[in-house]
């Protein structure tokens, strides 16, 4: 684990990829961790993966639990009607996590929106927050007022440590004690090893949001340990690493010379000899003087962003709401 | 009280107001009520007052404690040097209220940006915690590299209750009971009563915020009371209710029929006899469909409420730390 | 015409309530002036009217050509379904304009976004443009590669004099002469003189822009004799002028006493005997020192705006791209 | 040339860095290049570079011109004393621009902030046109009321490709044939090969902005050929492209495998036989599939865009209008 969370390895918020990354180490079946994987209309990708044991948690390095992947190779493509297509399948998807936890149809929830309105690959949550149905005050203020297939919902961007000075965890610790939600949604852009990933992928995990995940800097997590509610996750990779973008091309570099020179024993060793704390320094030296905190992100990310962000948004009201019919999901936000 | 609360009626969230108010029904010297003003340059007038007793409270409409209200008519000339003339007289007034009120140079602060950062004249507080200097998380990551002369500071914009469904006094109590703050400054833009004082005036508060104060919905305020750390209050009116135009039209034509016909006992009988509920049936009528929530804002409020912000951040920054010369505080805003 | 211009008098960008305003003086029915509602589902009131003299145009203080206004008092309600047929209804409203002047399906279209991105209730135009689908240069770039069904569509936000120095219509003039559209639709938030139409009327009228029309300043109009290209503008009404507010309540006062005292024509005469420069005078003192700039608007005017914005752009692509699907109009944006 | 923009190559639009790549594979003396630097009390590093024939513009790639660079390593620090200084530099050379190309103190001057404002790195030009002082249209409108000592100035920012449909180019040939300026400014987000330039550097050229240049697609440039009035160009890095990262990856690899392997002629051969080819292929394999479209950027970017914004438009202020005392120029931004 120690290697995976060093600021020069690849990194990725995804379990997908971290049990792509384990099974290269250690063969396709790792103890404890099942994975299902279905394909919808050939424009989707659905994986279900149980991380079941502390064994799998470790050898993939993402915590125990239940994760869903969707992805969506042309999502970039500006297609409005597969847009909402993966809107409603978020809706779906989240409404059985919404069972399998308990959570009944009148439970309260707690939407928080991650990361920094400001940066433009960080502000997935802050964009999710201004784009959901808020419906707590109704049903505080004038209760008789509300229409049935409703629940209590609100939702709270709370900004990130470099513009509070409060730990993100802290105020939503905050929060929670003073709303009292029954479950609470987090939402944040994650960083992806793979660029063909980025803005194409949505993650749901029941783990809550790890400590040092995402694109911000968030040292203690959101978890049900901690707020004492569950907490369902929802991320979407809107950057990679530039260390990952180094450390692919030492890859394809070393691949390069050991296919050129194959029958060369002497080389062969060289470059199978180059270590990992080298390696590293390597990437080190490449990204100095800004370090570990450099995003890669497309140019055109602001659409994309906001495009992502009524897809979940439009998801979550579907799934939240009974009297929001789930086939049209993408009337409900604006 | 009750008829200043009435969403018809005309309203103010400026003491100085409020005192004219009374004062023109009770005369001058209101009990418990002390007012001393003072000029600087004929640019701004200094007016200090304390509401000392419940009496004096009543009688205003305004809760105990210590105001003082800086007025700049040539605030809104977009005169740079007179902006850090008001921010440097800001960051004395407030300074003041520190030493008044027992604040000592390290102890911690927590500011927090009232009101809704997307219509332009209520984002006076989510600016000014845009622009404010950050320090808090130095003290709490790496203590020992902050520089002698600053003191913790955080900053939250908390939204409002239309776009998170939770009282927003219920959020900083949150964030207080986490963040243990020894004190609070809450930023609000106000109602004035009067269109000469929009973006031309500053009030600053030992009282905190009131319940139904400011342009937003705040039904319960931010008092010593609820966050049990004391509340200094800055606002800035941005804005007049459609009511108070309304009422003033209302005065200006009763005065002109009696004008005209001062010597006739009827019609001014007819005219005195308008009673007050008459009077706000009136308004309502006007105001009607959309009620006592319009607000009047000048065209081009948006370069005022990002002056207002720069002279508040700049003010605080200075007051707040005192590494930071309070002769040029324009500096360490961006 | 002169008075309807002062600043001080109730001042409306409507035609239709232009026309109601000629009618309390001429009657119903004036010369050169043809009007037709229709009611749609109880819903949606739709209104044609047809200035088609000189004497009309006069009359009614708008300029000759065809205006179709689209009221939905429920458009507040945040009722989504009912967004989706006001879109849809839009761009059966607008393609009928596109057909009645002969614009083919392949001519091309500049979207002119008027108003301050940054003043709340002005941004209704430079929203629009950010939600609207853009064509133009996949057409310039790649035609081989744009689908069928689709037309070359650009959009510009050209800002407002205050904050670029220029003429907006000299800027949109300039783009004009070199991007070559052979049609140019504004878009622009208007001045209503009734809060219920506030942010529930939609005006589509093939006259341009006049001079001095919409929330910002305009000195000179978006028109076809200006732009050599026709021009069909898009408003919806997101203020209220202070001046209007206070000439209502000026009437409810005069007839408040008219009722009281029919039977004394004393009292009789002298309402009647205020005159109009004696009333404007009223008016400017209650609103000096701001002036006629003021607006009137919802405290929760940033949701409506966006709103409208969304069913614009929605209208709008429908309209304007055969391959665009007028019975879902809504997925089109984001 | 060709090669400098092919998109997988290392990509700069800095002159400095592009002379240094040049002076790698040349030697120190480029003909008719001639390269000046100062330092200015330990903090800023200016260079001067002209590049004064056709056959040095060949060597380095970049436009024959007057190019002046301002590095500040200690930009990123947030130091505002720091910042102040840099502006009021900026002034005296940007002056010292106005003065080698014959601007008159009257001259009238239109300010093109080039960009995306949604995607923060692009949103440098945006931020300072809106932060700038504007006008022109004080002098259009009321010219007898303007104080002397000021010019006039006017700013647009005419948004990018992929959202108006149109070239920015031509947008702005249309602003300047309408408004007829004496002299444009383009503002621009630049790309640097090194990261330690990024929000540290500042370039002022008079050559105008290059097609292909910064961060947004530029096919046609802003130059006096196409504007028919000089064009002074300024420009800060905000972003490496993902394909520098890369490159530099490969050097560090090549270099490192050569150190380990000096004597080993054979393995010698094979790392200098690696072909400019087979390298872009590689770097292709890396970046796919999104290209060379992505950006590197520290997380934290927005403060430093904003703050560069503020420099910038400070240090035009006291550039173009004699009143400004280019002693305190931040007095005049908000």
């Amino acid at each position: 684990m120690e290697l995976d969370l060093s600021p020069y390895s690849v990194r990725t918020d995804l379990a997908l990829e971290a049990k792509e990354i384990a099974s290269n180490r250690m063969g396709d079946t790792i103890p404890g961790v099942h994975t299902e994987t279905s394909e919808d209309d050939g424009d989707m990708i659905v994986t279900r993966m149980d991380i079941a044991s502390e064994e799998g948690a470790r050898a993939i390095g993402k915590l125990p639990g239940h994760y869903v992947t969707i992805e969506v190779p042309r999502l970039r493509e500006k297609d409005s009607d597969l847009q909402d297509r993966v809107a409603t399948r978020l809706a779906q998807e989240f409404a059985s996590f919404l069972q399998r936890i308990g959570i009944g149809k009148d439970a309260r929830v707690l939407i928080i929106g991650l990361g920094n309105y400001n940066v433009t690959p960080d502000a997935l949550g802050p964009l999710v927050v201004e784009n959901v149905m808020v419906t707590r005050h109704y049903f505080e203020l004038m209760p008789e007022q509300v229409s049935p297939g409703y629940r209590p919902v609100s939702a709270v961007a709370p900004g990130v440590l470099g513009t509070t000075g409060i730990e993100t965890s802290e105020i939503v610790q905050g929060i929670v004690e003073k709303s009292r939600p029954d479950l609470v949604i987090a939402i944040d852009a994650l960083a992806s090893r793979a660029l063909e990933r980025v803005n194409t992928t949505i993650q749901i995990a029941d783990t809550g949001i790890h400590p040092g995940s995402g694109v911000g800097n968030k040292r203690k997590g959101l978890t049900k340990e901690f707020l004492h509610v569950p907490v369902i996750a929802i991320g979407v990779p809107t950057v990679v690493y530039a260390s990952t973008i180094v450390n692919s091309t030492m890859d394809m570099m070393l691949n390069h010379f050991k296919n050129q020179t194959s029958n060369t024993n002497q080389i062969f060793g060289m470059l199978e000899s180059m270590e990992e704390n080298e390696r590293l320094q390597l990437v080190k030296e490449v990204l100095d003087p800004v370090g570990h905190n450099l995003l890669v992100t497309p140019k055109d990310i602001d659409q994309f962003i906001e495009d992502m962000a009524n897809i979940i948004a439009s998801g979550l009201n579907a799934a939240l709401h009974e009297a929001i019919d789930q086939d049209n999901v993408g009337a409900y936000t604006h």
